[in-house]
């Protein structure tokens, strides 16, 4: 049995709290079966570029022992298919197709994350100066993980270290993850923070009201380009033209090394009704966005705080 | 009789369209007396700084033969101050207050900002390179002036010139009068147009996909240092980043002679239930920006296209 904030499982059951209806309701749902899991994927139920690969991981577990080796592998394509921009999907299925026990691989995959989640807080919180306002976009706290996080643990850590943070949520539109996820989870932890429109953080910045930027990253290239929830990168542009610390925190896991710069991250576009206030305007609407790794101040990971070169060295 | 998109008005009678209702909805609600419009202006059913001048004027020409010179001065003094950014609702009440004949100076205030819609349209059009993508923000169209508004005129412009142009359109949260309001106008007037979250904005200009942006204006200072609609000036940064053209369309009624800089612009804060999705989140709800002199890469007036020196000279 593994318990994280937003999934639980075993070799029995998968279930995961359905993020969508967040923060009225708290509703449990079984995603034991792969494709009970995949419609929840896509409907952005469970999102995250961790917790989508650790959901993915724990459905194959749970359907290892009740289908053919085939149809599981079947399912795992499937799976795999299911989203296409956080690399994580990717190597956790990958993973879960080597592993001799994949109930032990859903299990490894979990705690990995659970003591990456540590590291992070641990290395980024040093770079978050006491009396900081911080800003973040979207949700990377434990409903994104299986434990406390990529960015939002860090500012996690930082306030229950005693730092005396306040965060600037940017409420991440167009499905609203840091209205409707980043302020739940803020509160619960008791950290201060305000909400704001996405477009009030330049204005913030401009005012000397905002001391450093963290944000998550669902891929990272070799050369630090990476790619995350649409908004990213006007952050980014935003913090350098301030003169405005810019972190990425992310698990090793985000990084692929496939790939030599954000050209080639495939850019999830996602329907219009998600955007459009009637039934006919077009809109485009992508999910994700690449940053330069060239507007990155330092990029945490399990190892620390890694600053990289023009070169990705 | 005077007859706008968004407003009519006679002697006998003041009406606004409810920007509230759009694009569901076409109501038009009765704004006679001063003291109906002021929660309408408050409420956002009437709506951009020129149409909220000429609404002022509109109403205080209807009240001005039914109560005394004292209390119509009241009526002017309480509308005057119904919303801060805006210098056109102050000055068109000081003019309303000075005018010898108030039904005459309010028609005088629509002709005058319907001839400046179209001295604008002409010369900010002549701006706009042939098969441009162009963005804009927030709604500064016929919705938002008694002729064909500001930026989005000049768009409308440079399409009815036959320059096959595309639009794209920040939604401009939190109120969506980019999604809601500027969409209707586009569509009504076919022009061709994609919705887009507004943090798209900066991914669009680093693909080359956004030739200018033309936005309008709530105040502007003497150094070309303006308010405007929140997000207004993170488009501004990244426009600058990209090396992507940024205009700023508003009329003479806009520029505050009596401001040396943005400093000076009160910025007016609104509700949290206009962000939250919850109930108790806090929230920091600004509904303008200031955009500094030195991102503008022209404004454009009825006088046509003025480029601000360093000095605002």
């Amino acid at each position: 049995m593994r318990t994280g904030l937003a999934l639980r499982f075993s070799a029995d059951r998968v279930e995961i709290l359905d993020q969508r209806r967040l923060p009225r309701e708290e509703l449990w749902v079984d995603a034991s079966h792969p494709d009970a899991l995949i419609p929840l994927l896509q409907g952005l139920a469970v999102r995250g570029a961790p917790m989508i690969g650790l959901s993915a991981a724990a459905s194959l577990a749970w359907a290892s022992s009740r289908c053919s080796r085939t149809e599981w592998e079947a399912m795992a394509a499937r799976l795999r298919a299911a989203r296409p921009t956080a690399v994580n999907l990717m190597a956790a299925v990958d993973r879960m197709l080597a592993a001799a026990d994949p109930v032990a691989e859903a299990e490894r995959q979990f705690d990995v994350d659970v003591a990456a989640g540590d590291a992070m807080a641990e290395a980024g919180a040093a770079l978050v100066p006491a009396g900081a306002n911080v800003l973040t976009h979207c949700n990377t706290g434990a409903l994104a993980c299986g434990g406390v996080g990529t960015a939002l643990g860090v500012l996690r850590r930082a306030h229950t270290q005693g730092k005396g943070i306040h965060v600037w949520v940017d409420e991440t539109r167009p499905l609203l993850q840091g209205a409707r996820l980043t302020t739940w989870e803020l509160r619960r932890a008791g950290v201060p923070y305000h909400l704001i429109p996405d477009g009030a953080a330049a204005m913030l910045m401009a005012q000397g009201r905002v001391d450093a930027v963290f944000v998550g990253a669902d891929r990272i290239a070799r050369n630090g380009d990476f790619a995350n929830k649409i908004g990213t990168y006007a952050l980014a542009v935003a913090a350098k033209h301030h003169g405005v610390p810019f972190y990425c925190v992310a698990p090793r896991s985000t990084f692929d090394p496939a790939l030599a710069d954000g050209r080639g991250i495939p850019i999830e576009e996602r329907a219009a009704g998600e955007v459009r206030v009637d039934d006919v305007s077009p809109v485009y609407n992508p999910a994700f966005d690449v940053t330069p790794g060239a507007l990155v101040t330092a990029f945490v990971c399990e190892d620390g705080a890694l600053r990289l070169g023009a070169d990705g060295a």
